[in-house]
C-alpha cells in the first residue's frame, strides 16, 4: 500500500562549528536512532543550510566589516545591523528589492531571497557578531553528504539542503530546496494522463521544494535537529541541480 | 521521542460528484484505512481542493460562457481557452500580471495566484469542457469537515483546503493552504529564545502551507487520493483563517 510517508529527525548532531565532519555527525545520528535502522531506497535527505554554513566555514565575524554607506543609511532607517546589511549587499549579484526594511536580493547561485540567505540566528557564537552566509555551492554540499553516507552505510540517499524563505503575497517563511543532489528537483507531469485520462498541462512540481517544507515539520525551528530523513516518497532520482529550480529573469513576471 | 511525523493518504475516495458528502466519503475513507487507526490529537487532515470544489458544485461549463474580447484576443495569442480566460477574469478582484501566456489574479478570497486557481484537469468531466473555481469560502469548507468528523469520531481534528501554486523565481508548483479550520496557520516564533539562547527575529512560519506540501508528497498527483492525514506534527491549535497567510497589498514588495 503506498500513500504513506514518514519524516524522522535525529537528535544527537551537537554544535556544529567550522571545519567539522557533518557528514560524518548527521551518520551518526541516523544510525543510533533506533527508528531509522539501516538506510533504504525511497530515502531522502532533508539538511538544514545553517549546519552545513557552519561546517563550511561560510560565517562572517560582522566585526571585521565596514560597512558602505547605503548599508548605514539604511540600517538607520530601518533599525537594523549596518553591517549585516554590508555582507548582505556583498553577496548580491543584483538587488531585487531594497525598501520597508527589507532587502531582497539575488545571490551568485541565482536564489532570490531576503537577505540574501545571510541569516544571524542560531549560529552559536552567542555574541550576535556571526552571521552564516549561504554555502558556496548548495549542490556540491549536498553531493559530498551523499558521498560520505554512500561510502559508509552502502545506500545511495538523496540529499537536499534547505533553507527558509519567505515568499511574495504570503506571510510567514516554509522551507525550500537550495542545493540537490542525486534526484530531479522538479517533476515534471506534462502529458502524463491524469485521473481521468485527461492529459495534464502546465503541471511542473517542485518536489524538492515539498521535500523541505515536510522536513521542517519535523525539525522544530529552535530544538537543535537540523536534519530529517524523508521515508517513502516517490521521487525521481537523478543528477539534478537546484538550478532546476531556478526560473530565468527573462521568464519570470516579478523581477 | 519526538521529531517524527507520518503522513497517511488513504485510498478509497471515490470520482466526487456535485453535492455529494464529502466528508461522509473522507470519514469512510479514513475509517477504512487500517494504517490510520483512530484519529487522534495531533492529526491534521489535508484536503485538495479539487474535491471539495466538485462537492460544493463550484464548477463552470465552459458551454455557457460567452469571452470577452479581451479574453478572446488574450486566448487567440498564446493558444488558450478564451473561455477558461473568461472565467478567470470574472473570478479576479484585480489583474495582478496578464502576459506571455499567464494570467495572475487576486481572487476574492486575496489569494494571488496563476488563473484564479481556476483548473480544468482531473475534473471527471472528460471533455475538458468543465473547470473547477476555487471553494467560495474555504475556511468554512475547511469547518465543516472538521465538524463532520468531529460529530462521527469524537476527535477535534484540524483541516487545511490545500492548492497548487506556482511561485515567483522558482519553477515548479507546491501545494499550499487555501482554507484552514482548528489551526493556526502562522506560528509566529518571534521573540522565543533559539537553540542558543538568542532571541529569534521575523520567524514566522506558515505551518498550514508547510503541512499542504507535505500532504501533496504522499498524495502523488493523478492517483485519485485526494486527501492526507498528517499525525505528528507540532501545531498550534486555534481558530485561524487563511486570512492570516494573506499579506495585504500595501505590505506587499511585489503588487
Amino acid at each position: 500500500m503506498t500513500g504513506r510517508l514518514e519524516i524522522l529527525a535525529p537528535d544527537g548532531i551537537p554544535e556544529v562549528q567550522p571545519g567539522a565532519d557533518l557528514a560524518a555527525l548527521i551518520g551518526d545520528a541516523l544510525a543510533s536512532d533506533p527508528r531509522i535502522g539501516l538506510l533504504r531506497d525511497g530515502d531522502v535527505l532533508i539538511v538544514t543550510q545553517k549546519v552545513v554554513s557552519k561546517a563550511e566555514g561560510a560565517v562572517v565575524d560582522l566585526t571585521t566589516i565596514e560597512p558602505r554607506p547605503e548599508a548605514v543609511a539604511f540600517a538607520e532607517r530601518f533599525d537594523r545591523d549596518p553591517r549585516q546589511v554590508e555582507v548582505v549587499l556583498r553577496e548580491a549579484v543584483r538587488v531585487v528589492r531594497m525598501e520597508r526594511g527589507v532587502i531582497i536580493t539575488e545571490t551568485h547561485h541565482g536564489l532570490i531571497c531576503a537577505n540574501g540567505g545571510i541569516d544571524a540566528s542560531n549560529v552559536g557564537a552567542g555574541t550576535g557578531d556571526v552571521v552564516t552566509l549561504l554555502p558556496r555551492d548548495p549542490d556540491a554540499s549536498a553531493a559530498r553528504i551523499r558521498a560520505a553516507l554512500l561510502e559508509r552505510f552502502g545506500v545511495d540517499v538523496p540529499v537536499v539542503v534547505s533553507d527558509s524563505f519567505g515568499r511574495p503575497w504570503r506571510w510567514g517563511i516554509v522551507d525550500v530546496a537550495i542545493g540537490v543532489s542525486g534526484l530531479e528537483p522538479l517533476e515534471d507531469l506534462r502529458g502524463r494522463a491524469d485521473h481521468d485520462g485527461r492529459v495534464m498541462r502546465s503541471t511542473v512540481r517542485a518536489v524538492a521544494d515539498e521535500l523541505a517544507s515536510a522536513a521542517e515539520l519535523a525539525l522544530g525551528k529552535s530544538t537543535g535537529r537540523p536534519v530529517a530523513l524523508v521515508r517513502g516518497a516517490e521521487i525521481v532520482r537523478g543528477e539534478g541541480s537546484v538550478r532546476d529550480l531556478l526560473m530565468p529573469r527573462e521568464t519570470d513576471l516579478f523581477p
